[in-house]
């Protein structure tokens, strides 16, 4: 009953792991072609040529799904640079993330994600721990490597920082109220790490070093 | 045939102003009540007591009705502080915001408006024009004001001032992999005025002033 080449329709024949492969492949066309709206266990069955019982199996729901597809698709984006600069390593870091964000369907699709993952809590696991909590934690490895380096200040919290890059694009990527560029990324940078202020005024109560 | 007390269940014959008020009192109910997912048509008719043709002819989605109740819900909590000290106005509004975010059911009612705005672009207009966008320009109206005084530098873009502050507190109500806290607001307004990078290095290929 083995066969030797690999039975596009022989449900239960395939591996499990090809199978679960082409369930996250047809999830993550439909996300980034049609949006996250087309993400249902019926279509990504369809499209899968797998059976819908299996999804239910692997996935609480349709919204875990499209989050583990969207991230095992963008996994290979995860790396982040290192040269020893924190002011260029978070330029290009930006830089390349606003090129996903406005260059194709990945904004589309990761702004699905974070709009079904509000009333959705699976999603909402699932996007924190594939997508975000991860990618989170990249960034505070690199901004603690230049705070060792005395490339950023002993007494600030490092997480608010990462929240004033990537939250700050996010914003305009949820709320598009303004635009989202490259030189948006840019100037983020520069306004986070030299402050608002004029160099020349002393933070009240404090003393500047 | 004018009746002279107010009709409660005399549809068509009451005021349109109040028959839109009270759909829009219901609305918010639901929203703050029980969820985004709550704003229907049809149970927000059956609990304002109004005719779902009504709804259909007013809003052009359940989406878009949900944006305007709580915007008119929160409108009162418009004003903006302006005291001339631009740290201290900041630190006060965005602890509120923080506050009304996580006090109650303000917090899931925005997120999950946001949330359905990402596949609803009746909703997302109706979001931008009735709260994102007002709010926005009054804080942009604060740190040109700021600006004016000398109390900002002149050669930054002040929209990226207002996403590295409001962004970021949505960064950690949209994507919670860390807190939201009055203390993490005041931190905020301090690290995007005071930057990240130690005050005695300069900025790489520019003077400080």
């Amino acid at each position: 009953m083995v066969e030797v080449t690999p039975p596009r329709r022989g449900r239960g024949r395939r591996p499990a792991a090809e199978v679960r492969a082409g369930v996250l492949r047809a999830a993550t066309g439909l996300l980034l072609g049609e949006g996250i709206k087309a993400v249902t266990f019926d279509r990504v069955a369809a499209a899968a040529g797998s059976s819908k019982m299996t999804l239910y199996k692997w996935w609480p729901s349709a919204g875990a799904l499209a989050a583990e597809a969207y991230f095992t698709h963008s996994e290979q984006q995860l790396e982040f640079p290192d040269t020893g600069d924190i002011r260029a390593d978070l330029t290009t870091q930006l830089r390349a993330f606003v090129r996903l964000l406005t260059g194709g369907g990945a904004g589309p699709a990761i702004a699905g994600l974070i709009g079904v993952a509000q009333t959705d809590p699976e999603l909402s696991a699932a996007f924190s721990r594939y997508y975000s909590a991860p990618r989170r934690a990249l960034a505070m490895a690199a901004v603690h490597r230049a705070r060792d380096r005395g490339q950023l200040r002993d007494d600030i919290d490092l997480g608010i920082l990462v929240d004033q890059l990537w939250g700050a694009c996010y914003h305009r990527l949820l709320i598009p109220d303004a635009p989202l560029t490259e030189e948006y990324a840019t100037a983020l940078v520069d306004n986070a790490l030299d402050g608002a202020r004029p160099r020349d005024t002393a933070p009240p109560g404090r003393h500047s070093h």
